[in-house]
């Protein structure tokens, strides 16, 4: 386990209490999340890209089209900044005022690599599919060279990181308990639904056991 | 309706068939989710906060503690990049390589500006409220002059923005239609489960109605 110190760049000033800077619960997050946002600064502006990732070890996997701006950008090296968020419930407090969400955010500090060593790109391209639907890598139709030369793939060493966590029911003011105002949590859940066959898909092919499994099964 | 001009700062350059400009295409997805994702730079280094937002005509809102870094940053008027994300299925095509999701993106720039008219500021409450859960602003205790003063709020007029969608079905290659792998969408469902209340509510206080009709809803 990596533990990551607190600095300026990296430290949960709001709420203190809410920080955590252990690999355990930050990677928990990462791995928990479909999607991340990457951020990264061109001309003094920031630009925010939503996309899917992975994690190998201490690395975040981005990738993409090779032509694609993201890919460039971000295997250039540039500073980045990648966001995972999940929201777990929407807390209601019996004020407006102590309303919260209860979520788990990790947010990692890193500089981007361009992965050029073909075994390594394979086994991220892999390790995409696999987070994305455990056993889909080995019934799909693998890359082809062609395929593999159309698609980057950059691992951002985490640098630094730090997750912030609310749990729990509403945090009201003492005074404010007795009011007649319901509190509590309202789950937010994130499931995969019915699979839907594509309208050109071949007769007699069904749902593989493994896609059958996600179905119910939480994001997060 | 506003329709936002192509820049180099947010045309969608890979696969421009999925970029939209519009007001409603773009204000649709920034409605929809429950969260967004703040971009901004410091020292040239990009930084992330995911926040709830709230939406004004052609302005997003943020708000905060008044003490907290995203609010004294955004506030002061630097150049901000707010993401808002919508996953919408899984997409599988028989092969790896065109493998997708189906997702909603809106992407917008601004500069903050902090709310400083107390009624403008009570508003922009009020419409944080109401989009986390419609019909709690009039049932909850309102805020109290320190809390208003505790309270933050930035507004960030939209000075440019695009929209990133994919749907449908997957883009499979027509020589890898007949391959015996199935192909088609897993939906991802983002919903609220039953509300559970707070350990100390008092007793005799129903699930209120406006809170039941959200149970089952979708975010998106």
């Amino acid at each position: 386990m990596t533990t990551y110190t607190p600095t300026d760049q990296n430290r949960v000033r709001r709420l203190p209490k809410r920080g955590h800077y252990d690999s355990e619960t930050i990677y928990g997050i990462v791995d928990a999340a479909l999607i991340c946002h990457v951020s990264f600064v061109q001309d003094g502006q920031p630009f925010i890209i939503p996309t899917l990732h992975a994690r190998d070890g201490d690395a975040i996997l981005l990738h993409g089209a090779s032509t694609s701006r993201l890919m460039l950008h971000a295997g250039a090296g540039h500073p980045l900044c990648i966001a995972v968020t999940v929201t777990d419930a929407l807390v209601l407090a019996r004020s407006v005022f102590h309303h919260s969400v209860n979520y788990r955010s990790a947010v990692v500090f890193g500089r981007g690599e361009l992965v050029e060593d073909e075994a390594e790109k394979w086994n991220a391209l892999e390790r995409f599919t696999e987070k994305l639907i455990p056993g889909r890598w080995a019934d799909a139709r693998q890359p082809t060279p062609v395929e593999m030369k159309a698609t980057a793939v950059v691992r951002v060493e985490i640098e630094n990181a730090s997750a912030k966590i609310r749990t729990g029911p509403p945090g009201d003011d003492e005074e404010d308990l007795l009011l007649p105002v319901w509190s509590g949590l309202l789950p937010i859940q994130t499931t995969f639904g019915q699979p839907e066959p594509a309208p050109d898909l071949a007769t007699g092919i069904a749902v593989p056991d493994y896609l059958r499994r996600m179905f119910g099964a939480t994001e997060g």
